[in-house]
C-alpha cells in the first residue's frame, strides 16, 4: 500500500457494543476528515463481567476482521478491552492499535491537584488493576481509588437514566468514593459519561470528571500525525462511515443515530466468530 | 448404543448461564438417578437482548457439545433459548430435546381460575411472543399479559436482590400487570425465582406464581419413561453432575454451590464457538 492510499484507509474503532460510539463521535468531531469503521460484538456484549482470555480472544477476532478493512490504526474504544487485551494484541499485528485507558489516565493526572484520583468502571476494569498501574508509571505519588459499577452499563441501556433509582444506585456505588477526598474521577467506562450529570449532582462540582473519549482522539490525531498518515481530505470520498456489529443490526442502528451527529444509514451483521 | 448404556447416558442441560442451575437442582430432586452434563454460556451470556437467528447459532453450537458427551437428551434450562431456538433444532439433532416455556405454559394453564395470566421475561422472550401463543394453543379463551423485565437479571447477578431498589423496580415493571386482573403469572426467565419473594409481596396472595423449572423436570420425566431411558440407578457412577462453561469456570462454580444441593468440585472450560 503506498502512503496516499494509507492517508485514505479508514481507522478501525472497535466496542462490545454501543458505548464506543461516543469514542467515534469524538474522532469525526477531532478528525472531521478519517473515514471509520466502526465494530460493536452485539452478539457477545457485555465484556465487563467476563475473563481477560476471552476478551483477548474476543478482540483479536474483532482486529482480523478489521483488518480485512484495511485500516490504517485501530481504536479500542471499550475499557475493558483496552485494560485486559491491549497489551496482549499490541504487538501481535502489523497495524498500531490504541486504548482509551492511557489517554484516559494522562487526562486525570493533568486534572487532579491534590493527586488523589477515582476511577469507575466494570468488574472486569476494576478488576484489572489497569487504571491505577498506568497511573503510577506516570505519577508514582498519586493515590488512585477504584470501584466497580456493574449496574451502570444496563441502567443506561434499559432507558433508567434519569428515574429515581438511578440516583439511589450512584450513591451505593459512590459514597466511599465521594468521602475519599477525590478530586479527580474517570469514568472509565464508555457508558458512564451517559449518567454524567447524575454523577456529578451526586459527586459534586468540587470533583473534574474525566471521560477518555476526548483524550483518545487527541491521541490518534498524534499518532497519525507521526506516522504520517492523517488523511489530508485531498480525496473524494464521503461515504465515510461504515458500521459492523455481530447482531441485533437495526436495534443498533436506532441507537447510533441518537449518538452520532448524523445519519446512520445501514448497518451490516458480520459473523465475527469466523474471524 | 445399547438400551442399558442409554440409560445410564447423561442428560444435557444448557442455559446463557448460571440461571439454569435452578432447572438442573429441580431435575436433581425429582430424578435423583440421572447424570447431568450442565452447560452454561457464560461467554455469551445474556441471551435476552439478543436476535433470534443469533440466539438460534449458539443453541447449535451447544447442542453440538452435549453430543459429543453421548446425551440421551437435552433440556434447553433457558427461557430466551426455549422461546426462539427450540422449534428450529428439534429436529435438526437425533436426540430429543426439550424447553421450559411449554411445562411453565403447561403449568399455569392449569393454575388459572379466571382465565387470565401476565408472563415476565426478557426482551427477546416477550418479543417472541411464544407464551402467548403455546397458551393460546392449550386454552384460547386464555387472555395473557406479557411484561419484559430487562434489569431484573443484573439486579440478581449484582446482589441487589434484598436491597431497596429492587422493590421500585419491581413496582416500575409490574404496576401494570397488578392493575390487569391475572390470578397467575409465570416467572419466565430462570434468574426471577431468585425475586420471588419480592414479586409475591408486591404482586400480592391472590396470584399464584409459577415457576417453569419444577414443571419442566416433570416433562423430562414422563419423557425418559416414555422412551424407555430412564437410569433405573442399577449403576454404580456417582461423579453424576459435569459443569462446563465457555467463561470464567471458577466465578460459575463458586455461584453454583450457592444453588445446587451438593458440592460442585470443578467446571471445565469449554471453546464452544468451534462447535
Amino acid at each position: 500500500m503506498n502512503i496516499n492510499s494509507r492517508k485514505t484507509a479508514p481507522v478501525g474503532v472497535f466496542d462490545s457494543g454501543v458505548g464506543g460510539l461516543t469514542v467515534a463521535r469524538e474522532i469525526s468531531r477531532q478528525l472531521p476528515n478519517e473515514n471509520i469503521v466502526y465494530f460493536g460484538d452485539t452478539a457477545r456484549v457485555p465484556y465487563g463481567s467476563k475473563s481477560q482470555n476471552t476478551i483477548i480472544r474476543f478482540s483479536e477476532q474483532i482486529i482480523r476482521f478489521l483488518k480485512t478493512k484495511d485500516v490504517k490504526a485501530i481504536v479500542i474504544a471499550c475499557n475493558t478491552a483496552s485494560a485486559l487485551a491491549l497489551d496482549a494484541v499490541r504487538d501481535e499485528f502489523d497495524v498500531p492499535v490504541m486504548g482509551v485507558v492511557i489517554p484516559g489516565a494522562r487526562a486525570a493526572v493533568e486534572a487532579t491537584c491534590n493527586r488523589k484520583i477515582g476511577v469507575v468502571g466494570t468488574d472486569a476494569t476494576v478488576r484489572s488493576g489497569m487504571y491505577t498501574k498506568i497511573i503510577r508509571q506516570m505519577a508514582p505519588d498519586i493515590t488512585v481509588v477504584e470501584k466497580a459499577c456493574p449496574l451502570f452499563v444496563p441502567l443506561v441501556e434499559e432507558g433508567f437514566k434519569d428515574h429515581a433509582v438511578t440516583r439511589e444506585i450512584i450513591e451505593y456505588y459512590l459514597e466511599s468514593m465521594r468521602g475519599s477526598g477525590i478530586d479527580a474521577m474517570i469514568l472509565g467506562c464508555t457508558h458512564y459519561p451517559l449518567l454524567r450529570s447524575k454523577i456529578r449532582e451526586y459527586m459534586g462540582e468540587g470533583i473534574q470528571i474525566v471521560n477518555p473519549a476526548y483524550e483518545t482522539a487527541l491521541d490518534l490525531k498524534r499518532l497519525l500525525r507521526d506516522r504520517e498518515m492523517e488523511n489530508d481530505g485531498a480525496t473524494e470520498e464521503h461515504s465515510r462511515y461504515s458500521f459492523y456489529v455481530s447482531d441485533a443490526a437495526e436495534k443498533f442502528r436506532r441507537f447510533a443515530n441518537t449518538v452520532m451527529p448524523f445519519d446512520v444509514p445501514t448497518t451490516n451483521v458480520v459473523n465475527i466468530e469466523e474471524y
